[in-house]
Parts: C-alpha cells; sequence; structure tokens
C-alpha cells in the first residue's frame, strides 16, 4: 500500500525516541552520549540503539561516544526533517487546532500552511493566526503551491472524500488522524496516527492489571 | 518496564483498526463481514485477521462470517472499552484540549473527569466545561477518587515530576503525551502516544520519494 524505504519502521519510530533523549542532554549541556545510556531509558538494549543509530551514519569514540548535537542533527537529517515541508490540514475540530498549536512540529520539519473545513461557521474564523478556508477551495491551491503533504483531521464518514480530493491535487503523503480505513492509489504515502491503538493498549494492560491476571 | 500482556502489542494495536472497519460497515447497516473483507483494507493478510479476532473469542459461520455487532461487542470487551474508566488530563495545553474535545473517547472506554495545570492563568477557565484546578490538588483528588489512568499533555519538561506525582497518588496506567523519556516504577503501565513516531515514517517516506531513490 505504501512505498518500501531501506530502513524497517520499527528504527524509523525508535529514532525520534532516541531525539528525544538526546534533546533532553542537549538542555542539560552534556556533550557526549554512549548506546548504552540511551538503551538505559527503553526497554532494548545497546545492541539495537547501536544498529539504529548506524543507519544516520555518525560514528562514536570510543570513550566518549557519540556527541550530542551531531546526533540529533544526523537523526533529523535522516528522517527528513532539516527541510521544513509545507502541509495542508484539512478539519478544523479538535485535532486539527491541537496540530495547529502544536509549536515543536517546525523542528520536525512540518509546516502547516493552510487550514481548510466544510463547515461554513468555521470557514473565516481564525485559529493560531491562520484563517479557515473552503475546503472546496484546497484543491486548487495545493496544485498551485505544490503541497506534498496533506494531514486528515476531519470524521471518519468525511476522510476518504478528503484523501481523494488530496490526492487528485497531487499531495504524496497523508498523515490521517481519522478513525477510518483509507483507499489510496499505489504509489501515496499513508500513515495513520492513531490514539485509539495506543488507548488499545493501555487499556487492555490495565484491564488485565486490576483483574489481577497479571502480578504487579 | 510494563506488564507483560498475553496477546502481542501488535495484535492489541491492529484491534483498534478491526473496530474502525467493523463501524463503518455497522453504519453501512451490513450484518456479517469475512476476514478476508477486512484484510483488503489493510496490508496484512486473511490469515491474520482470523488469528487476530482470535482472541475475542467469537466465532464466525462458514458461510456468513462474523456477525459485525458480536465482533465490535468482543473486541471492545476484550480492549477493557466496554466499562468506562475515569481518568484526569494534566496539561491543559493544545493537545490536552484536543483529547478533552475528542467526543469519540467514551466509546473507547475512557472519561476524562478532571484536568489540571500549574499555570495560574489556566487555572478556573473551562473546557469543554471542564474547569481546569490547580495540578497541587491532583493527587488528593485521584487517592479520593481511586483514579487509575493519568493522561500527561505537559511540556517535556515537567512530564517526570507529573508521572512521578501521579504514581505516588496511586495511578496505576499512564497515557504519556510529552515527548519526553519517562522513568516509572515497576508495575506501573506507561503507554507513549507520540506524534513524532507517526510523522518519523511519514517523513522519511516522503524524502526518499521526492530524492528519487523510491520508485512511484
Amino acid at each position: 500500500m505504501t512505498a518500501p524505504t531501506p530502513v524497517s519502521r520499527a528504527t524509523l519510530k525508535r529514532l525520534p525516541l532516541y531525539l528525544h533523549v538526546l534533546e533532553g542532554l542537549e538542555r542539560q549541556g552534556q556533550d557526549h552520549v554512549s548506546c548504552t545510556f540511551i538503551a538505559g531509558k527503553f526497554d532494548f538494549g545497546a545492541i539495537q540503539v547501536r544498529k539504529d543509530l548506524e543507519v544516520t551514519g555518525v560514528r562514536g569514540t570510543a570513550r566518549l561516544g557519540f556527541k550530542v548535537t551531531d546526533l540529533i542533527r544526523a537523526i533529523k537529517v535522516f528522517l527528513g526533517w532539516h527541510n521544513v515541508q509545507d502541509a495542508f490540514l484539512v478539519g478544523a475540530g479538535n485535532m486539527g487546532k491541537a496540530l495547529l498549536g502544536y509549536k515543536d512540529f517546525e523542528s520536525y520539519g512540518l509546516n502547516i500552511v493552510a487550514v481548510f473545513d466544510a463547515d461554513p461557521r468555521k470557514v473565516g474564523t481564525k485559529i493560531f493566526n491562520k484563517e479557515v478556508m473552503p475546503v472546496a477551495k484546497m484543491p486548487a491551491l495545493a496544485k498551485r503551491m505544490h503541497i506534498n503533504i496533506g494531514i486528515v483531521t476531519v470524521s471518519a464518514e468525511s476522510a476518504q472524500s478528503v484523501v481523494d480530493a488530496m490526492v487528485a491535487a497531487g499531495i504524496r503523503a497523508i498523515w490521517n488522524f481519522a478513525p477510518a480505513s483509507l483507499e489510496i492509489p499505489e504509489g501515496i504515502i499513508l500513515e495513520n496516527a492513531r490514539l485509539t491503538q495506543s488507548l488499545a493498549v493501555l487499556s487492555n494492560k490495565l484491564t488485565h492489571v486490576l483483574n489481577g491476571d497479571i502480578k504487579e
């Protein structure tokens, strides 16, 4: 359904975790870090960390380990977060507002340049200084501005039609927050950011703990 | 770090995806569904779907497949979403607001009953009819109300101290949205809902596609 990448999805999903640790160390003014230190923050080992970090091309030194700033930069380059990409967001509901207000996205390479909604009562209102535009204007603007990323924060019922319009307008990558299973053409990147998946793991574990199935 | 469950994390994360498909079918008034139909919505096969659905205990019939309403109910029971759990949320920023405004959580077994923030300017304001309380009041209230779930939507810098206070107050499961690596005692459930992990997969794939590394 989505294009293959040379690096596993699991590694890609661990790199931001390392980045969070590294940014914490940078805030504390620490210069160097070892794989063992990073691994200590998670429940996987130093060998896994070392293997994951190899993809960035940064080499540590025997005694000191990795230079923190080098590693931060290299992970960002690897993830494509050093070049900021413009994105359109469709769906000015609460999730849409949260994403618009999330001030850290730019440091992760994402710049939401415009927001659209189908509801005429929302059109014309401002969210974090961005005026909500009618969704009918999205395709022409996306084409004109060569937008590559579309963020979908509409309801499950509306998601497929929004995605169809995005793809027709030349958008190459869809970040979907709607709880719907979407159909996309070959070659288009679809990444689902579903809170319910994370909640499922939490709820199931808690149920087992509360039922006493699992020794605490 | 977290308690083991009898079912794999991968299966737990696929069940909400099936649920979204099933809820779509229910809206369309469809009675029955096959594993093959569900599998067609994803890039894994019918055997995987059948194996995942076995954990719910629901059995399909040879010709008709699974009854949609039975399967929805069984998945919700399995995930613990049939019993609504009360949760506290700390951090009345944009992500906190988005979660408070997400109307579907109750159908996923989550009821956010109170919201807290450290910022005196936010205390006393209302978000979706819930008054923001000072974070200093959280531990005593969590104990008195026997709250099991704590949702963390504060900054990376504040997350650890909030989690420490939650754990000390008897909260058993932490749903963390802060981009920080948290330390929790044995037996406490920690689930990280990190948007940056999902964004990492999207950005990396898009970078490769735009660079022409991957044939579209």
